[in-house]
C-alpha cells in the first residue's frame, strides 16, 4: 500500500547521506524527484542536501516550495551555502525568499552577496572561529567548548588583535600542547597565509593546494578577518574549473550541467561555437574553389586535402592542449613563453618530417601521374604541421597575454584556422611545384 | 663577490616556502637548479621540497647526490612521500638508496611499496593517530599531547578495537566537549567512512569530496586500520587526473610533465596518436580517390569536403567531451547511457538542420551549375552531423562499458573516424542525387 511504501522510502532516505541522495537524484524522473523531496524537505538534512544538489534540480524544487518555508530552510544553512543557493535562483524568487528570512540571517546573507561569486568573498564562510591574541590558551579551549558547535573548521583557530585584524593562527592540537596560562599571541604562528576578498577563486585554490592547508582566512582591504575558505569548497572549485576548461576547449560552452539541459538548450549552448567552424568551412570552400583550375588538371590533388588538414589539426590540438593546461597548472612562465613556442616548432619539424616522408612515399607509389606529387604532398604535410604547431601554441599564449581565458581559444578557433591555412599552403605548393 | 651572493641566496631560500621553491624551480636553468639545490639540500626543508618538486627535476637532482645522504633525507620524510619519491627513480638507484636506510624506515617503506601507486594503499600515510576504544577522553588528550607531533591529520582520531580493527572516529573538537572519564567507545561516531587498500585513487578522491571530509581511513581485507589518505593528497589526485584526461583527449599521451620533456621525448610521446589520424587520412584519401570519376565531372564537389568533415568533427568533439567529462564526474549513469545517445542525436538533428540549411543556400547561390548541389551539400551536413553526434557519444560509452579509459577514445579516434565516414556519406550522396 501507498503509506507503507512511503514509510519504507522515508527509512531509506534517513539512512542515506545527503550527498549520496543528491547523487541519486540525477537518475530519478521528475515525479520521483518530487516524491523524494517531499520526504527530505521534512528532515533536518534538507539544507545539506540542497547545497550538494545540481543547480538545475535546486531551481526545479525550490519553485514548488512556498517562500516562507524556503526562508526557514535557508536560515538553518551555513550562510555561504545559503548565498550559493540564492544566487542560482531567478532574481525575483530569491528576493521574495530573502524578505521572509529573519533580519539577522538576511543581513548575513546580504553581506556575503556583495562579493563576486567567483572570488574568495563569494566562496568564504563567515562562521569561523577567531580569538583575540590577548586571550590565554585556557580561555581559548573554553571558548571552543562553548561556542565551537556551529563554526566551520575549528581545527585552525585564527588569532586577531584590535578590531578583528588578523594577526596569526594556531592549530587546535598546538593549543593543547601549551600551558593554560600562556597568551595566544605568544604561542601563535604569526606567518599566516591569507587571501583577500577579491582574490579570484582559481588563485584561492592554488594557495590552498600549494601550501597543503585545510582552510585559508579571507581579509578585507583593512586586513580585517571577514571569513574563511575551507578545503572542501576548494575541491569543488578545482573540479568545476576543470570541467569548464574541458567544455570550453571542445567548443561546448562552459555550462557544467549541460547533461541536465534539454535537447533544445544543449543545441543552443553549442551552436555559436559551431558557427565559428562553419565560417571557417566557408572560407576553406572558397580557397579550394579558387584553385578549381588546378584541381581540374590533377584531380588526385583533392584526395590529399583531408590528410593535410587532419594532420595539421591534430598536432595543433596537441600543442594547444599542452599549453592551455600548462597555463592552468602554472607550468608555463609567460615571460618565457617564446621558449615553449620554439620547442613546439621543433616538435612540429620532427613529426612533420616523419609523417611527411611516409605520406610522400605513399603518394609517389600510389599516384604515378604527376611525378612530383609525392614531393608536394610530403612538403605540404611538413609545412602544415610546423605551421600548426606554431599556431596551436601561439593562439592560447596570445589570448593569455591579453587576459582572455586561454581555454576558449583552443577548440574551434585553432582547428578552423588550421583548416584554412593548411589547405591554402597545400594547394599553393601544388600550383608552384607542379607548374599548374 | 661570490660568497656574498651565495649567502644572500641562502637567506632568500630560507625565507621561501618549500612549495614555492619547487614552483620557482621550473623557471631556472640546469646550473641554477644545481646551485639552489646545494643550499636547500643542507636545510631541514629538503624533504618537503623534494616531495613538491616535479618528477623530472627530482630524478635530475637525486642522481647527483650520494645514496647514503639521500637515504638520510628519505628517513626524515613522511614514509608515504618517501615511497612516492623512490617510485619515480630508476629501480637500481632506488634499491641502492633503500639499502642505506635504517632498518625500521626501510621496513616502513617496503610495507607501503607493495601497494599499487594508484590505489588507496599507494596514497596513504601510515603515520596517523589511532586510539583504542577502551581509552577515556582524558587518556586520549594525554596521548595527543605526547605523541601527536609527527602524526598526520590529528584533527580526526580513529578509534580501534582488538588488533587495530577500525571501530569509529571522533574529531579533536568533539573530544574536548566530553568529560575526561568517558570512554571513547561511548562518544565516538561508529559510522566511519573508510576505503580499502586496493580502492582506486579516483574512487578515494570521490569519497573524500562527496562527504566533505579531511581524511579517510584505509583498512585492509581484515578491516585492520593501516593508514589514512589526507585531503591535500586528494587535491593532487584530482589535479593530476584532470591533466591526464586533457592530454589523452588531445591525443598527447598522459605524461603530466610533457612540458619539461625534451623536444625529442615530446615528439616521441605524441607520434603514436598522430599515427592513428595518419592512417585515417590515408583511408580518406582512398575514399576520395574512389570517387575520382564523380569529382572530375563536378569539380565543385571538392570544395565542400572540408566543411562537411569539419562540422561533423566539431560536433563529435563536443559530444564526446561532454560524455567523457560526464563519466569522470559521475553525471552519467551507465545503465541509462542510451538516453544520452538519443539526446545527442536529437541535438545533432537540430544543429544539422540549422547549419545544413544555411550551407545548402550558400551552395545554391554560389554554384549555379548542378542545381541540386545545394541539396546534396545541405543533406550531407545534416546527416554527417547526426552521425557524428552518434559516433562521438557512443565511442566513449562503449570504451567505458569495456572498462577502457574513456578519455583516450575521444581525440584522435573520434575525429579520424568522422573524417572517413563524413567524406564517404557526402560523396555517396553526391553520386546518387546528382546522377554521376
Amino acid at each position: 500500500n501507498r503509506r507503507g511504501a512511503t514509510s519504507n522510502l522515508s527509512k531509506l532516505i534517513s539512512k542515506t547521506h545527503p550527498a549520496d541522495m543528491a547523487w541519486v537524484f540525477r537518475h530519478l524522473t521528475k515525479d520521483e524527484r518530487t516524491a523524494v523531496f517531499n520526504i527530505i524537505g521534512e528532515s533536518e538534512f534538507v539544507g545539506e542536501f540542497l547545497s550538494e544538489l545540481d543547480d538545475a534540480f535546486v531551481i526545479e524544487l525550490v519553485k514548488e516550495l512556498d517562500p516562507p518555508s524556503m526562508a526557514e530552510i535557508l536560515s538553518d544553512m551555513p550562510s555561504d551555502d545559503a548565498v550559493d543557493l540564492l544566487e542560482i535562483l531567478p532574481e525575483d524568487l530569491a528576493d521574495t525568499i530573502r524578505e521572509h528570512m529573519k533580519k539577522k540571517d538576511r543581513e548575513e546573507v546580504d553581506e556575503l552577496m556583495q562579493y563576486h561569486p567567483e572570488s574568495a568573498g563569494g566562496l568564504m564562510s563567515p562562521d569561523f572561529m577567531y580569538l583575540d591574541e590577548e586571550l590565554t590558551a585556557g580561555d581559548a579551549i573554553n571558548v571552543i567548548q562553548n561556542r565551537g558547535e556551529d563554526k566551520e573548521m575549528v581545527f585552525y583557530l585564527y588569532i586577531t588583535h584590535g578590531d578583528r585584524k588578523l594577526s596569526g593562527v594556531i592549530s587546535l592540537r598546538e593549543l593543547l600542547l601549551h600551558p593554560a596560562e600562556q597568551k595566544l599571541k605568544e604561542i601563535m604562528n604569526p606567518n599566516v597565509i591569507s587571501v583577500s576578498t577579491d582574490t579570484e577563486r582559481g588563485e584561492v585554490a592554488h594557495v590552498v593546494s600549494q601550501y597543503n592547508i585545510l582552510a585559508v582566512p579571507v581579509v578585507d582591504s583593512n586586513y580585517t578577518l571577514v571569513g574563511i575558505v575551507t578545503v572542501d569548497d576548494i575541491i569543488d572549485v578545482i573540479r568545476e574549473e576543470a570541467t569548464e576548461e574541458f567544455l570550453q576547449m571542445a567548443g561546448a560552452g562552459k555550462d557544467r550541467e549541460i547533461l541536465l539541459k534539454s535537447t533544445k538548450e544543449s543545441a543552443f549552448i553549442r551552436a555559436p561555437w559551431l558557427f565559428a567552424s562553419w565560417i571557417g568551412g566557408i572560407v576553406t570552400m572558397f580557397v579550394i574553389g579558387s584553385f578549381e583550375h588546378e584541381l581540374a588538371k590533377v584531380i588526385a590533388l583533392a584526395s590529399f586535402i583531408p590528410i593535410v588538414t587532419g594532420m595539421g589539426g591534430n598536432i595543433a590540438v596537441q600543442s594547444s592542449t599542452i599549453v592551455v593546461r600548462g597555463i592552468a597548472t602554472g607550468r608555463i612562465n609567460m615571460n618565457e613563453a617564446y621558449k615553449v613556442v620554439f620547442k613546439e616548432i621543433r616538435v612540429g619539424i620532427i613529426l612533420g618530417l616523419v609523417y611527411g616522408t611516409v605520406l610522400g612515399v605513399v603518394a609517389f607509389l600510389g599516384f604515378a601521374e604527376p611525378p612530383l606529387l609525392g614531393v608536394v604532398v610530403g612538403g605540404a604535410i611538413l609545412s602544415s604541421m610546423v605551421m600548426s604547431a606554431f599556431v596551436g601554441t601561439s593562439i592560447p599564449l596570445i589570448f593569455k597575454r591579453f587576459d582572455i581565458d586561454a581555454a576558449i581559444a583552443t577548440g574551434p578557433f585553432v582547428t578552423t584556422s588550421i583548416d584554412i591555412l593548411s589547405t591554402l599552403l597545400y594547394l599553393w605548393f601544388a600550383k608552384i611545384f607542379l607548374n599548374l
